[in-house]
């Protein structure tokens, strides 16, 4: 039993799982009794410490569907197929994978911790959500500072994917007051004609849902970014059986301006013998 | 829509998705119908290239959650706390974990080769089951090769939690030949005296029910490694909440062998100057 | 040779090198004829884009060997370990301790960041260097901002590690202004009795050095971590040498806080069946 | 010290470095001592635990400066720089380039394997050079096994390459019975014509010399691989300074075979509502 009346500290501490010679509980449950559940019910229960509602974890299915695949315009898919292309190992293509989710692409983190940050300040301002709203909008624009989650290149207005996400967010009644503020940043903002067809995007909309469930930016970054791991793994599976080996950049793609030059001279002249 | 009768070959084919202006098609659906769907079901769906069944998508579940977690016992979360506990990125720390899954731990890999292999190998024999399994086992005593997925440091005659594994692909109707195989190999193997107790153990009864869908050995270890990701991502999360900065091993913990030496006598006598 | 007169644009531009049938030119040069160079000499040339003078090529060296190794209390050290022992791979190995280099260990990103913006502030400033660092420190304490690089654990007032890679540049002639001001301003924010025993550690002085080198904060990072890449190749050798799998936190050392609970009560409760 | 008789043996044991309060003991030099040698000299010493000979960081020099760089045509390179383009971190980048060093490309792990393993064989043989050297070939031949290090896809008869890495060896007195078994091995090989044109190649030299010297496989690999990181790391930092975000492989270059379906009827037909 976890011994939690230890006089002396110990360097380790951790609540979510512990091994017993013939037992594994995770979260207080015995993991034979997890093994076959869905993946979305244990995703909630391992992060969250508790075992989700049936709605929670409708919504947690939404936030790994967010974005099943998107071909080969994805840069860490991208990378997976290269790497495994001379490295043929599944674990090294996915850990690459993930490697390529980051601040220009895939990662919600950025945006949701705006959101968090964004409605802590809002709850203590005892402002009314409009005028939060307006206030920040103003600064943003001022500071020049790019609210994360707004605007894509293709829609304009709307963005039919972050419709569907809410929808489901809304009919499983976890569409929470961050997420609520977040919306009304986002119509103060599309005041501005300039940026009036911004849809809040995908990664922006998952942001938002997965905060509004108390997710921190961190899981809700690992959300997302586990969403997007079979399609990787589909891309390495298929790369592996392609047969191709040591993918590269064909020369006539690339723009190359190297300048040939003298070695021993240069080497002389630089101070060398 | 696909180039498929582009008379020029290209660098690159692939059947997993297309990105059009306003829709991305994964597996010839619109994203937008896959988000929400099950996670076993876009993962099947995915890989596979075809809408699974529900018994396939519960089948699918039961190998993402054969290894929820198992604490600060399994090296991939040691290794991933270890690295946000200086470099606070929840992708790196999932990067980190995906890479300690190997030859000695949680990859099904070499058990799911085995076993496709040995269907292979079984099926152009025309020898009968129980006979296939008898020269198996001989030929690996006589070559010291180890059956992998066979034997637990705990569980004696039975691994709980194979059974439950079995029991869910049994029910579903997809206990297929190639997992009747292995366990035909076992009840051979078990003979032994020796190794009369050795189970099938939880990562060789995940390769066996991956292996009878149909996955390929690279694709049943991506299933099994993602199925850990939410409880390493609960590890970094907790780690990151911890306040711990540069997790090491305490001193105490090793035996530093390091006599200490004359760096100019040893340089000298390396003949430097 | 290199196509700089391409009339259309490519995605693709770089400058580093170029492959021909037969030679691979890099920076210009032949590759037969970097074969056998020093390895800072090539360091310096493939990044910088020309032939290092021996002087510069001396300071490469000070920043390749400033964190040569520090045992199993390096973070990515430990991390890398624990992922070999799962999977025996030198270059999975490698990998994950490049990742544990980050914000609160190894990195000297940060603190290049700030030395490269503060000397472009203080070129733009018009102030003498005394005022600027005034200023600066002033600014820096009023918005509780902590200067990379000052303070260490176990040093007080002075860091020997940073003097000794001072004394190298400044012999080489490459103690550059940027440098001369990061000085300026420890000097100024030591005024300060609380910190005045604050010394500027070997992280912060190595971030002094590339930059004055010119090299950017990503390229000083991308220096101090390849040199630490010796000493984690050595105890993945030794771990991989060590016989020991799967290493884990032993329980003794976790205070696992796990209470017990009754799946099936709460899984009604949360309203699933 | 290193507690040396502790009666108790640890769980971790290590002779790479020890770290006292003002004081980092390397191999049992102070850190002090070894700030600003020559990178392969600090190389040598950490990982084989005792002070090169010149003509021992010489040799290093060359193992560490066989793959310079490599263009856009090294995989490894490529997934670097399509994982910073949307994750702009160094280290990110640095480590997905060593996840794509493997079996096809860079890593003379397998011929370093081959060779260490086929000297140890040759020395227990008690046969001539001569008659080993026929036997393995036979029998290679026979098994249709590759070996390792022969052959490249540009180079007939003779790797300009590999002719300077082994002149180096030679020049250091330091080209062993290993590398003078494979020579001899090859030397077997080629008296076939059909591949009489097959030099040794550059990563098959590497894999001899490294040998020779005592680097087991796995070090061999650490060597060649961090040889190539200052390539890497101007590839990173080019990508960062060049404005691209989100690299992706251009549509034209890729033949999508995406047929689009009935998501209703399919999702009805595999047995769902």
């Amino acid at each position: 039993m976890a011994d939690t009346t230890s006089a002396t500290p110990k360097y380790w501490n951790s609540s979510i799982s512990e091994v017993e010679p013939e037992h594994v509980y995770v979260r207080g449950y015995d993991l034979e009794d997890l093994i076959g559940l869905p993946f979305s019910v244990n995703t909630f229960l391992v992060i969250k410490g508790r075992m989700p509602t049936p709605q929670e974890a409708a919504v947690v299915d939404a936030l790994l569907s967010g974005v099943v695949d998107y071909a080969l315009q994805k840069s860490g898919t991208v990378a997976a197929r290269a790497v495994v292309s001379c490295n043929p190992s599944m674990t090294a293509g996915i850990a690459t994978a993930i490697l390529g989710a980051g601040e220009y692409s895939l990662s919600p983190e950025s945006a949701a911790k705006f959101i968090s940050e964004s409605y802590r300040a809002f709850v203590e301002s005892g402002l009314s959500e409009t005028e939060f709203a307006q206030n920040l909008v103003a600064d943003a624009s001022a500071r020049r500072f790019r609210i994360p989650g707004f605007g894509h290149p293709v829609f304009r207005g709307v963005d039919p994917r972050s419709e569907k996400l809410k929808s489901i967010a809304v009919e499983a009644g976890l569409w929470g007051p961050e997420a609520q503020l977040y919306e009304g940043i986002h119509a103060e903002f599309t005041k501005n004609p300039k940026v009036a067809h911004f849809p809040i995007n995908d990664v922006g909309m998952l942001a938002a849902i997965a905060t509004a469930m108390g997710f921190t930016p961190a899981e809700a970054t690992a959300l997302v970014v586990i969403g997007t791991l079979p399609g990787v793994a589909a891309h390495i599976s298929e790369e592996l059986r392609s047969g191709v080996m040591i993918r590269q950049i064909q020369p006539e793609l690339v723009n190359y301006d190297v300048p040939r030059r003298d070695f021993a001279a240069d080497r002389r002249s630089a101070g060398w013998d």
